[in-house]
C-alpha cells in the first residue's frame, strides 16, 4: 500500500471510523494517482474504487500493483455488494465539503450504513504538508514559470494587446509542461487597478504599468508568480507604491517560517499599508499544491499555524480604482527556520 | 417581477414551501440574469439578492427596477437578518443536488430554518422548456455553428493537426459570440473512435475520417453539433457504417415531437444498431440550452416525454475501437408536430 493510503487508514481508525468513501476527484489522485471519474472507498478489509467502463483499463494501467487496491466496474455491482463494502462498520466517514446533500442520502441508502459522519476535510489538510516528490514537482513548475518570465521581459513590445501575451503565455507552458495552473492574468495601464483582471484587447502603450499573474502545472503541481513591470519607464508617482508592496513581500518572505501565524503576517502588512494609507483588499496568500488555491489561506479571519513543507504564496497589492495596481507574488516553501521562494524573477523595477 | 420568478413563486408555493434558497449560479443566472457568486432567497414578501463586494456594482446594474430583488451586501448582515429571512416559514426549499452537506447544514443554523426540504430540481425542470427569447438565442448559437462550419470544410487541408484545427474554431467563435459551448473534439483517423477524444498533434491526412463536435454560446445560450467528414473520398469500409448512422439520425429527427417517450427512440436506434452487430454505447442526446448538457438526457435508462420548446440533441454514432467512428449530431426543437433543425449543416458525404 503506499504511504498515502496508510496515513489515511491510520488517520481515519484513531478518530474511530470504520471506513471512508472519497468522492472528491482531486483527493482520490492525491491518494491514489488515478485521474478519472468513480468513488474511492477505505473499507475493514480492502481498498476499493468504484468507476464505470469507460475508465476501468486507464485504472488498472495507472495503479501499481503494491497500491492493493481492488477496481470495481460500477455496472458489475449489486445491491449486496454495496451492502458488504461498510458491513459491521459503525461509523463511515464522507467528505461533507464536496458530496451533495442529495449524493449524501444516497450514500446512506446504497451503502445502508448506520451512521455517516463529517471529517472536516482531513485530506486537504494532510495535502497541506508536501513530500519529497510534491516539493520537486512545484519546484519545477515555479522554474518553468520563471524561464517563461524571463522570456516575457523580451517578448512584450509596445502594440500587443494583453491577451496576445497571454496567449503567448499559454503557448509556452504548453510546449513545456501541462500548460495552464489557471487563467493568465495580463493587466495593463488603469487595467491593472483590477486584482482579478480579465486580459483584453488593450494595447501595450510606453510607460504602461503592467501586471502579470501566472502559473503552470507540471506532473500535476501548479506554480503561481506575479510580477509587476515598466515600459520604458516607471512613473514618480507609482514608485513609492511599488516600494511599499515591495517592502511587505520581502519583509513577509523574511517572516514566513514554521510556527508563524497566518493572521499576524496579514496583520503586519495590512498595519503598514495602513500607515500609507492603503487599504489590503485581499488575502495575502494560499496554498499551492495540485490545486493553484488550496488551503492553508493567508488572511486575517482565521490564526493558522504554518508548518515545514507547506507550500504557500506570498502576494501582497495595492490597487488605486481607476488608477493602476502594484501585486509582487512568489510561491514559497515553509522550512523550519524560514522560508525559500520557489520562484526567483527578479523584483526590483522590472523595466522592458 | 419577471416572469420566471413569478412562476418559481407560485410553484414553491403550489407545493407547500413558504420560502426557497437557490444556490446553484445557473438557476440564479437563469432566474435573475445576474451572473456573480452569491444565493437568491424567496421569501414570504421579498426576493433576495445576497452577494459581497466584488459584485455588490454589477448586481445593481444587471437588474432592471422591476425585478423587485433585494441585494444585500453578505458583510453587512447580522445573525438577526439572517434570522428574519424565512421567519414564520415552516418548510423552505434548497437544491439537494447542488448544495454540499455542509452548505445544508451551515443554512439551516445561520436562517434558523426549521424544515428546510429538497426541491427534486423543479428550476433545472423548468429550464427545460424554453420561451421565445431563450429558443432564439440557442438558434443564433447554431447558425454561427453553422457558419463555422461552411468555413472549416474549405479550411481544412491535409498536413494540420487537430489541434490547430480547434484553435482556428476557437478563433471563429471567440470573433463572433461569446466563444466555445465546450472543448471542442477534433477526431481524425483512428482517433475518430474515442466518442470523447481530446485533439492531438496528430496531423490530418489523405482519404482521413474526420469527426468534429463543436459548439458555441450566444447571449449564454449554447449549440451543439457534430459532422463526420472525410478528406480526398470516403473509404469504401467506412460508407455502410456512415450510412446506418445517418439513416438513425434522420429517423430520429423524424420522430421528435411533443409527447414522445425518449426511451423509446433510444431503444429504436439500438436496435437497429444491434441488427447490423454494433452497440449503441452512448446517450442519444440531452438538453441544450445554458449549459450544454442539461435536462432531458436521452437514453434507455429514464422515461421522458418530450415536450414543446424543448431543445435537444440528436447524436447516434457507431465507434470501432482503434479503427474509426461516425456520429452525426443535430440541435434540434421539439414542437407538437414533429421538430425543427436549428442546425443545418449537410450530412451527406461531406468531402474536402
Amino acid at each position: 500500500m503506499n504511504a498515502k493510503i496508510i496515513w489515511l487508514r491510520n488517520t481515519i481508525s484513531s478518530i474511530g471510523l470504520q471506513g471512508m468513501i472519497i468522492s472528491n476527484p482531486v483527493n482520490i489522485k492525491y491518494l491514489t494517482g488515478i485521474d478519472a471519474e468513480g468513488i474511492l472507498l477505505i473499507t475493514r478489509k480492502e481498498n476499493v474504487y468504484i468507476t464505470d467502463g469507460r475508465y476501468i483499463e486507464y485504472v488498472h494501467n495507472t495503479l501499481p500493483l503494491f497500491d492493493e487496491i481492488v477496481v470495481w466496474n460500477v455496472a458489475d455491482l449489486s445491491q449486496d455488494d454495496y451492502e458488504n463494502f461498510f458491513m459491521f462498520c459503525e461509523k463511515v466517514g464522507f467528505e461533507e465539503e464536496y458530496v451533495t446533500y442529495a449524493k449524501y442520502k444516497e450514500y446512506i441508502r446504497k451503502f445502508k450504513i448506520n451512521s455517516l459522519v463529517e471529517t472536516e476535510n482531513l485530506i486537504e489538510k494532510q495535502r497541506m504538508i508536501k513530500d519529497e516528490e510534491e516539493i520537486k514537482n512545484i519546484k519545477t513548475a515555479c522554474e518553468i514559470t520563471d524561464e517563461c518570465f524571463t522570456y516575457l521581459t523580451k517578448y512584450i513590445k509596445p502594440g500587443m494587446t494583453e491577451k496576445e501575451i497571454a496567449d503567448e503565455i499559454e503557448k509556452y507552458y504548453n510546449s513545456k509542461c501541462e500548460g495552464l495552473a489557471f487563467e493568465t492574468i495580463v493587466a495593463s495601464g488603469e487595467n491593472s487597478s483590477k486584482p482579478h483582471a480579465v486580459p483584453t484587447d488593450r494595447k501595450i502603450q510606453e510607460k504602461d504599468i503592467i501586471t502579470i499573474d501566472m502559473g503552470c502545472k507540471y506532473k500535476g503541481y501548479c506554480s503561481d508568480m506575479t510580477r509587476t513591470i515598466f515600459v520604458g519607464e516607471i512613473p514618480d508617482y507609482i514608485k513609492p507604491v511599488y516600494d511599499l508592496v515591495l517592502k511587505n513581500q520581502e519583509q513577509t518572505l523574511d517572516a514566513i517560517k514554521d510556527g508563524e501565524n497566518t493572521r499576524l503576517l496579514t496583520k503586519m502588512v495590512e498595519n503598514d499599508f495602513k500607515l500609507h494609507n492603503y487599504d489590503l483588499i485581499h488575502s495575502i496568500g494560499h496554498g499551492v499544491g495540485m490545486e493553484i488555491h488550496e488551503r492553508p489561506y493567508i488572511s486575517r479571519q482565521k490564526d493558522i499555524l504554518l508548518k515545514e513543507n507547506m507550500v504557500v504564496t506570498n502576494e501582497p497589492g495595492i490597487y488605486i480604482p481607476g488608477k493602476f495596481g502594484v501585486r509582487i507574488e512568489d510561491t514559497v516553501l515553509v522550512t523550519k527556520f524560514g522560508c525559500i521562494s520557489l520562484t526567483k524573477s527578479a523584483k526590483n523595477y522590472i523595466i522592458i
